[in-house]
């Protein structure tokens, strides 16, 4: 419980150093809206140290307290992160600023903003960069940047990284967490080279390419890329795609071992995907398009941009052929690899989730064989299998609920169902009134609750939120806490000094 | 393989016999059509003799076979089945005619029909048979009146029965296919009594009884059950749910097992999602209708007609608020009881994989204590887990498919989703273009095919169907069929009797 606490407080420090991006661009473009951000980051850094304080000797994490532990950790960051959009009056509606803001956060990209140019500089750039601190998650920050000693801190990463397995590339979580963060550094900073060259300029350029590195979405003209030239087009596809890869192939890349980068099974599936994607919109869209180019241009940026769950758009594909709109439909669920910044279910699920169908199967034919799913050249255990299946249910749980909730808004079902999906998986747009040209404002409160939850739901792959939903969960809390109030008054009446126990 | 055709043999032969049904009606009603049954009677017959001829010694199945024979013998009953109506000129399109056998034996629904009141009273009566026929399923009802000897032929049952686990009500494969076939025919005479008791013509009541008992759902007028009387529509809705029923529980009921019966755990899901779902309905729709009654009564029948994936209307749901709409669109993939004539996931699959989600989180708040999911008071297996992991990635890979197919027709989102939805369900109607009041007739051959195919994958539940897919199957057939007769060859050279091998 103490541990929590500490590491929350860690989390609004964390936060009020980063709203100094935004204070920096406030300060160039002599925006007033900057010091809503320097009042919130003060409040937020006092708090943070009040909380630090309280550090326990050992900071210690069952699998529970780490999911907890994550859980709120998002929560807070946003209700915090929130604060300024409001103050500064450019979101008015607190619960408008919380969704964005955790819409943000999450990756997810979905706007409550009829218009985001709009916005001021300032604003703009703390959107798009909570894209960039939620794609590789504040928690695997907070370990690459802090000291916490002993091997439990895994359990922090195990809950913020997404994926069916645990992605430690090295065997200290520090160690990892400061390679991922560096690689992720590196190929933002290569992105916002590429669109320098392609003459955007600087503050385009950053925002941008926080919105593709943390493949959230948000962008900062009404037409989101509609208006980029086709250069800055395919940079931005090619570096949506490059960041919905498994970090794993990016370390290998590092240490130079080039061969077992390129037999990653999860990245040759999810690369295989989006080409035969492409090609198939390609076909069913070529004649909507002017040229080759254009076809290939808009095929492969939309099918980028939803696997990756990023939610940019150049075109409304509301108004594509029902085939090309179902592929995307599809895409949405599949999302990217696991180990990446990007949502939904992850290839690496779907791919192992198929292989097992077909096992099965061909237990049939071969009733005596034993047959055992491989992935990545591995065996895949039961346990692993089971969590996937877990996984899946958990998932069409909150989908479902969820849809039931938000469809008493009485929005026709693309809407309704597409809303929930594209928020879930972290992707932004849906189809009809939630599609590309549209925004969340007139959904009700209740709905934009609900999508609020699923936003962190589905960054945070489910167990965490789930767990802070279940009464258990806090009736240990409480038990737990009221039987150390009762250890120390005994220790008190026994004269025991505290510090011994 | 010999096995195989036997079993062929026989299922055309009481497809024959089932012919006698519609042959009465045209005698009685002088309907020069019932010569066309007459003719594909007689032809089935002398086909199904010449197959029987080729009784093997021993008849084996596999686990491989068994899902091979339902899966085969479920194609040549409706490729027969589908001939009369083409013959007598009631459906000039063959595809169009095995379409509507496929949904009759499937117990689907789905017409191709723009107005079944056109048709004679002959077909009309075929159309219901069949769904009673394979509502029960036709290798369950061989099963009763062959007498076939040894245990293996458990793999004919357990490929033709839904359900995640096998229904032997007792050790004998025979008995319990007698018992289910004893209580289905009581309860559809019951049902015709009751029908008859509501003043129904008795050609009505037994063409409505057939199509409730296999939760089927073709009608015999334009506007399915609307014109019919209160008392008539309550009576089809208890008896739909009743059907929906795993059978189990009517051999513990005739047993005077009543606290047993009682218990059964997937009836109590399957009644409490009946009765929260119809009233949820009734609240969103209660002031489209006239009094308490009515809209009761509409929300009652609606929610028992998509659950059991029958597929009666008395209302279109297509007029009706998005919540209702998507509660609807629920019941569709959660189906009826294990062991019972419904289709869909089916209850005891849902409610496993719901329970095996809150155990999961439940391990993270005590991760020393084992738990396991329990359903119907026993512990599930690990294998039973897997099964149903398994069987919804088959359902999602077909649906997927399915839909991506269908989707080249470019009807809208809703109607492309619903229509394989509905078909693959066994339900019948959908929503948009392939709601209640419409007919599948608009789409392109190909989207047929690929819902005959998945009417028969879903009322075969996946596997049977995906098998005769598999290359390898054939494959092992045709080097099975090459090894035999190169014995059979060799045997001749060595002189050797053919009986004595």
């Amino acid at each position: 419980m103490r541990s929590i606490i500490y590491i929350l407080g860690w989390i609004l420090l964390i936060v009020a150093v980063m709203m100094a991006m935004p204070m920096a661009v406030a300060a160039i473009y002599m925006e007033t809206e900057g010091l809503a951000f320097l009042g919130t980051a003060a409040l937020s850094a006092i708090l943070g140290f009040i909380l630090i304080k309280t550090r326990p000797e050992t900071i210690r994490f069952q699998a529970k307290e780490g999911l907890a532990c994550t859980a709120l950790g998002w929560i807070v960051m946003s209700i915090i992160g929130a604060v300024p959009l409001t103050v500064s009056g450019e979101i008015p509606s607190y619960l408008d600023a919380v969704f964005e803001t955790v819409s943000g956060f999450t990756t997810t990209g979905a706007s409550i903003l009829p218009n985001v140019e709009l916005m001021t500089k300032t604003t703009n750039m703390w959107r798009c960069f909570t894209h960039w601190i939620g794609g590789m998650g504040i928690l695997v920050f907070l370990l690459a940047v802090l000291p916490l000693v002993g091997g439990t801190n895994m359990q922090l990463m195990k809950a913020e990284s997404p994926g069916p397995s645990v992605g430690k590339l090295v065997p200290k979580v520090r160690f990892t967490a400061q390679l991922l963060y560096m690689l992720y550094i590196a190929l933002t900073v290569l992105m916002i080279l590429m669109l320098l060259i392609g003459r955007m300029p600087l503050y385009d350029a950053m925002c941008t390419a926080f919105g593709t590195a943390g493949t959230g979405g948000f962008g900062i003209y009404a037409d989101s890329c509609a208006s980029f030239s086709p250069y800055v087009q395919w940079v931005i596809t090619v570096f949506m795609i490059l960041f919905g890869v498994n970090f794993n192939v990016y370390y290998l890349l590092f240490l130079r071992q080039f061969r077992a980068a390129a037999k990653c099974e999860e990245m040759r599936w999810y690369l295989g995907i989006i080409v035969v994607a492409a090609l198939l919109i390609y076909r069913s869209t070529a004649s909507m398009y002017g040229s080759i180019e254009e076809g290939l241009r808009t095929s492969f940026f939309q099918v980028g941009t939803i696997i990756t769950t990023t939610g940019f758009s150049t075109v409304d594909f509301n108004l594509w052929p029902t085939f090309s709109k179902i592929i995307i439909l599809m895409l949405m669920f599949v999302g990217a690899c696991a180990g990446s910044t990007g949502g939904g279910l992850k290839v690496s699920r779907i791919a192992i989730a198929g292989k097992s169908f077909f096992t099965y199967i061909g237990s049939f034919l071969h009733p005596r064989a034993v047959r055992k799913v491989k992935f990545e050249g591995k065996e895949v255990e039961m346990d692993t299998l089971k969590a996937i299946f877990v996984y899946f249910v958990g998932v069409m749980l909150i989908v479902v609920l969820s849809i039931l909730i938000v469809s008493l808004d009485n929005f026709d079902l693309e809407t309704t169902v597409s809303a929930v999906a594209a928020t879930f998986n972290n992707i932004g747009p849906g189809f009809g009134a939630a599609g590309p040209a549209a925004c969340y404002a007139d959904f009700s409160p209740i709905s934009k609750l609900v999508m609020i939850f699923d936003m962190l739901a589905g960054r945070l792959e489910v167990f965490p939120l789930v767990l802070l939903l279940t009464p258990r969960f806090w009736r240990e809390l409480v038990s737990e806490y009221r039987s150390r109030r009762m250890r120390i008054s005994r220790s008190f009446i026994d004269g025991e000094p505290k510090s011994q126990r």
